[in-house]
């Protein structure tokens, strides 16, 4: 069962619809909640000095990991950083975690057990504590929920909603790594590449990281106006960005972060790897909006740490939609579709 | 897909083992939990006026529900009982939860929202919020994975592990009703049954209650000791409440609170009705102990409530376990196994 990239993609389509529908159905306004269904995570009001984040992620068998690409501790680590990287593009600092598991006869307890701890070594660094779950039988597959809480003080949380016409769009990281090293793992025939390189983007897929340290850093300066993290794909999710804030947005293609290897990678295949960075899944990169007015503080002060970040572009009005600028003065639309339909040799 | 039972009861034996695995793995005290992983919620400590109880359930096609004998609005409905009756069972309030669903190909939207429609219905009464949730494809079978939040006043919790020698063991409501219905639903050849007595037996079947104001009573007189609710069936989770609390517990057979539905579905099946009320799943009716000290209060005042409760059993010394008065004086063990093995004719 290879992971369904394009049936995922049709999938998030429909799902989107879904969501939307049932969001207006249960929309009514809680004094409680700060934010409920729309973000990467909701926000609730649960004291004067602290709000609580909380989100959930179901993976499933043959749609979202392959036990015959992956193993357990890696389907374990990626799971659990999904929901890690949900809390980072919050700003916030994740705490605690609940883990449901339904488990097809052909899974071995040592599986289950190595999953387990590929989940625990990912939260390890946050101090992430495993405070409950559910274990169920499967009649086939294996499905894994992950809900996640963390903490964020009261109005400092980073939303999709806050990017405003003249905001710079920066990303952290690079991007089409995770993307590139799935392909290598689907592909039968494996293209040319240095042996560094090709385990450079195993790596980045199987063992992505959070960037909770950048997000928190952008809440403590009170840098970034909007926030989301890198999980269907740069278009899929910049498009979030601009559906909640209403705005446009434009993409600069030579400006996109892309690491050597995946450079690399492209050009064996005889791809444009840029379109790997733009449509390509699973980064969990945070993509955020720095408003006009703290362009020179946030560069100044992002000289100072040891992260990394790049400006891909900038945010538009919201009827020029969402444009990629290839060459120096042509920019185009830039449609959401899934992987495969887009990518075309350079 | 017929619910599998047996095979469910097969795996939650494993499931115990495996949880206990990875607590142990997992329990680094952490200041701002209560409880962990071992009740029917974790507790976390979130401000000084309010914790926050927090529940996950996942529920799979063919071992916890079957669209074949259940609509998709009563699947959701059960789901959302299910952590509800968690929340019951600390004596807590239900505030907000969030959906994971994995839709097989065969799904329509209608049955998707038929679904969260039967899931906000069973959280309605009690201002239930939908927060937040993600969507997936599955290839095969349909996931649902409900967490939900509720809270309550700081160390007032109902815990597994208040349990002492002495205390009387009482239940709410009647037992084995959900059980029945089921084996209706399952059953070639209909038992002759007046239709008012199958009605009453499906419907606690497909809507079961949720006793949240019963546990919210208990905690605001201060008379449970322990509490659990009743989904593995009575033995099962009464062997809960003497694990974590190191007792033993008598149930006294002749008292189980029987429905005449039930009753006349076990007379026409042939089949002692206590028995289906001991081991049948899905009640989700709390189970707690009132200590010694309190048993006259709690009389006097659950006199005067409209609440359903029935006295059992006691709690007695870890060293005698677990049994069951059949007769005047006579007692045997009460194995734990699967409704299957033990179901015999009156």
């Amino acid at each position: 069962m290879p992971p369904g990239r394009s049936r995922r993609a049709n999938m998030v389509r429909s799902e989107f619809d879904l969501i939307r529908r049932l969001q207006a159905q249960a929309a009514q306004p809680d004094p409680h909640v700060f934010k409920g269904i729309g973000d990467d995570t909701a926000i609730i009001k649960t004291s004067s000095t602290e709000w609580t984040l909380i989100t959930t992620d179901l993976l499933a068998e043959g749609v979202h990991f392959d036990p015959a690409t992956s193993s357990f501790r890696d389907i374990g680590y990626r799971a659990a950083i999904a929901n890690l990287s949900d809390i980072a593009a919050m700003g916030g600092t994740p705490r605690f975690m609940l883990v449901s598991i339904a488990i097809p006869p052909t899974c071995s307890t040592t599986e289950i057990q190595e999953l387990y701890r590929g989940m625990m070594q990912a939260g390890s660094p946050y101090d992430v504590r495993l405070i409950g779950g559910d274990t169920s039988a499967s009649q086939q597959g294996l499905f894994l929920n992950i809900t996640l809480t963390g903490v964020v003080k009261p109005r400092q949380a980073l939303l999709r909603s806050g990017a405003r016409e003249g905001d710079r769009l920066y990303v952290t990281g690079t991007l089409g790594d995770s993307r590139a090293g799935l392909d290598l793992l689907k592909s039968r025939q494996r293209p040319k590449l240095r042996p560094a390189d090709a385990r450079f983007l195993l790596a980045r897929h199987h063992r992505p990281s959070a960037r909770i340290a950048e997000g928190q850093w952008l809440v403590k300066h009170g840098l970034a106006g909007a926030a989301i993290d890198l999980s269907d794909g740069l278009t899929g999710d910049l498009r979030h960005i601009c559906e909640e804030s209403a705005v446009g947005a434009e993409i600069i293609a030579d400006a996109l972060p892309l690491s050597p290897a995946c450079r690399a990678y492209a050009a064996a295949r005889r791809l444009d790897a840029r379109q790997i960075a733009l449509q390509g899944g699973e980064d969990y990169e945070l993509l955020f909006t720095v408003p006009r007015s703290k362009h020179v503080r946030f560069e100044r002060l992002a000289g100072k740490t040891r992260f990394h970040f790049t400006c891909i572009g900038s945010i538009t009005s919201k009827r020029l939609g969402l444009r990629l600028r290839a060459g120096t003065n042509t920019t185009q639309p830039l449609p959401v579709t899934s992987y495969e339909h887009f990518l075309k040799p350079a």
